[in-house]
């Protein structure tokens, strides 16, 4: 699946925090594995709208507003298949 | 686990929303299943305090907004144990 490899490419970034296989080593950060891909879309625009702020909210909007709209779909896609991927 | 179940009865009303086994069927509701305790408390929180604002999050503030400091720390002990639970 070329999506789920570009969007694995692109969340590089993200598994400093959210855990290489999506499962965080950080109990105040969201694991990511499997999660609804609509939801992951909402949540990173809600940081470049600032929408969520706050807290941690912040250092996620810096996350957030370095990413392309094709950037936050391509890695909403690669966490919402991230343990089902030998399923497809 | 007493406090597992404290917590499964409190979170009958998130069953809606976010599934009986915390897989949510509507695409833009979150999985819970499994999610990180600290990062749900957050979350709920944030709801309450108006960090998290627009579109779908007004209906959660509604949500959060019945819940008390109990409640929340509750239903995310819960949540963060549902799959897990025969474990321990």
């Amino acid at each position: 699946d070329d999506r789920f490899k570009i969007g694995e490419q692109k969340a590089k970034v993200c598994m400093t925090c959210h855990g290489v296989n999506g499962i965080s080593s950080i109990e105040s950060y969201p694991n990511l594995r499997g999660q609804k891909m609509a939801y992951l879309i909402t949540s990173l625009k809600s940081y470049q709208t600032r929408e969520r702020s706050g807290g941690l909210a912040v250092l996620m909007q810096q996350q957030a507003d370095a990413l392309s709209e094709q950037d936050i779909s391509d890695i909403a896609y690669y966490y919402s298949k991230l343990g089902s991927e030998d399923a497809n």
